[in-house]
């Protein structure tokens, strides 16, 4: 299968004091969303309504996270019409205050997203000074009491000859479409994730279109059980809830979560080698960047020390940041870094945290050798020229490519030394 | 008040490629941690039980977020014995397994953290190929079944003439200090946030010494509520809770939160002027750098451009990242960057994300003064030589002020530009 085209950071390319000393900016795959987010309209439950019910506007649906698409390189999307009868004629009716004085977690309201306005296609919405055609996903999953709506819309989609796609087969969509798949993704699966409060366990309601979830002081389903059921105590029926503390200031518990991740490419001491690791469930003759989580009070720079030792016992000094890549697998933001090791630093050791099945010192034609001929998704062929036995890497949307790439490119004499083909 | 001296970061200084062509690495305030944090051996329950009981063991005791300290300018530590009537002879004693087969939500057990161990002391604590002085923290606030000696323990530390400090006066730490502060910080903040499982609303458990919280499938509690409140049903009562999606394969929700937050230094086109921005709440003169949240599938460069728009009209295009900083209030990781406007692109808007009460263009050279004489904690007093509406910003402990000597001093041209004392 051909690697998909890399996204181009708007603006990024202009040159400037910054480009002419870092070079050209790196933009990741799952970077590169076309939409403008205008974040700040998302209370706005008024430009939610028009937006979400204007004939220029795209949802893009998941079933369990698995997007609709017309083959695995192509997203589809669904218009207002086709999600009107699961959604209903206005869902952002309400403002939040209304709609969390209203909270009954006895109803199941499908997961609506506003993912943001493409500001290049002249579609007709205006919005004060903003305009161009809305984006929302929402989640079709079958569940609750929208069980059988949620089933017909799936069947009329299929009908279309539409699929949802399984997997991480998505890496093969154009960079665009990956930006705006990610996004959606990575917000579905934290409200999936997060029905109830961690705070005190009580069941959340989903506000600021799709992207803060909060508790709410009352709950009408409460009201319903108390009568229903009876209750052995002697107190009147009431729809309060007990205190939580999110409710009192800030709490980050009702934001979405992002897992900062660290990745790195590791080069010697004296630049000529650079370190890989596998892990035992990989092919054979697979390899790729070390990585890792970032701790809590932990810079980034000493997470990527932290885990190359642990992970390999290598010794580093300098640590730069190269690039970073949204991961939505499920929330993960990778932070590409460029190592080098102290001098005498190099010595391989497994047994600290034995991670990695293998960890070697490769000189950098060889890696270079392997990003032309031996790159693929895993388990995926080589491309051409490739020979048995030679070494085998992640492909271009990976970040670890382009790490690898900028190495092996001039990156610690000059230039950025990234590959954009 | 002296500010605090900066962390140095290990090994990071010694000569390479990366730092000759990169300049000095900036260590920020809050790393720079002396523990090596050995987080493989957080399950090892030997590990920890023989750790735990140590002589050469340390504690760093917190009342609700406060730390034990002499004064603001210096933690103080509480050794095994003086926390053994809080945590027990030995509350390693059994492996995890055991733990969460035994688990009852209804006793409280005191967090414990396991921090790492200090390898520049020779403690006499060995293990395996692994020594120094172990450090935990455990949190002491009165609560549950633990109350009273909870506060016995209090008591017993302000009797020493001990106080835990509360507020954000711990930037008056020094650098190593602050480290080991910010990592019990933000691990006994996240543990106290999250007492409930958000995919299914029951109680968790604090494994891994602290660095994890797991979903157990039984609570021997609800066996005895059964009993004592006699059940209406007829079912047999049982320990088994209801099925929890984090119990199949691997959740982020089990492990601690870190929220990636993005602060830049904006220079202007032709690279003579920096954007500001201030609080409404700040005391008069007070500006700072740009700063916001990343969001879920954006990458760090990205939100940067995003932010810098939303908050103040400003177009940037490269991004380049600077330095990072743990930021334990309560779980931000700050992503330092310098980005460089767009020509043409310089043009303020503060209206479409009403977060500043203001921004602006300043000179470099305004900047570089104020630098000199104008820093402060916010609401401190300035340094010897400010004058009355002169420009004032951040101390040297946050990293908008190291982003701001970078490109002060430099970094645009060459070098890094930043300012180490
Ligand atoms: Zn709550
Ligand atoms: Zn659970």
């Amino acid at each position: 299968m051909p690697q998909p085209q890399l996204p181009e950071p708007a603006h990024a390319q202009v040159d400037s004091m910054l480009s002419r000393k870092f070079g050209k900016e790196i933009a990741n795959y799952f970077s590169g969303s076309p939409l403008n987010r205008v974040s700040f309209l998302r209370t706005d439950h008024a430009f939610l309504s028009a937006a979400l019910r204007h004939p220029s506007t795209s949802f893009l649906l998941f079933n369990s996270l698995s997007p609709l698409a017309r083959d695995p390189t192509k997203l589809e999307y669904a218009s207002f019409k086709d999600v009107q009868p699961l959604v209903g004629d206005d869902p952002y009716s309400k403002n939040e205050e209304q709609m969390v004085s209203e909270y009954n977690s006895s109803v199941t309201v499908p997961q609506l997203l506003f993912l943001g306005l493409d500001e290049r296609e002249k579609s007709g919405f205006e919005w004060t000074i903003y305009h161009g055609s809305p984006y929302f996903a929402l989640d079709v999953t079958p569940k609750g009491t929208i069980c059988s709506t949620a089933e017909k819309l799936i069947e009329s989609m299929k009908s279309r000859g539409l699929q949802f796609v399984e997997g991480r087969m998505h890496m093969s969509l154009p960079a665009e479409q990956a930006a705006i798949y990610a996004q959606a993704r990575a917000l579905l699966d934290w409200n999936a994730r997060n029905p109830f409060c961690a705070q005190c366990g009580q069941p959340t309601l989903s506000i600021n279109a799709g992207t803060k979830r909060t508790c709410p002081p009352k709950d009408l389903a409460s009201l319903i059980n108390t009568t229903s059921i009876g209750s052995t105590t002697a107190t009147t029926p009431t729809a309060d809830r007990p205190d939580c503390a999110t409710r009192k200031g800030i709490s980050n518990l009702c934001f979405p979560r992002t897992d900062p991740t660290v990745i790195m490419a590791v080069v010697s001491a004296d630049s000529e080698r650079i370190l890989l690791g596998r892990q035992k469930r990989w092919p054979k003759y697979w390899y790729s960047t070390l990585a890792g989580f970032v701790e809590p009070a932990e810079s980034v720079e000493e997470a990527v020390r932290r885990e190359v030792w642990e992970e390999s016992g290598v010794t580093l000094g300098r640590v730069v940041i190269h690039s970073t890549q949204p991961w939505p697998y499920p929330a993960n933001l990778m932070i590409g870094a460029i190592g080098q090791c102290t001098p005498g630093g190099e010595e391989i050791l497994l047994k600290h945290d034995p991670e990695l099945e293998d960890a070697k010192w490769v000189t950098l034609a060889e890696v270079k050798e392997a990003l032309h001929v031996g790159t693929s998704g895993l388990g995926e062929e080589a491309g051409e020229g490739y020979k048995e036995g030679g070494l085998r890497l992640p492909p271009r949307t990976a970040i670890a490519n382009q790490l690898l790439s900028a190495v092996t490119g001039g990156f610690l004499e000059g230039g950025n030394g990234g590959s954009k083909m």
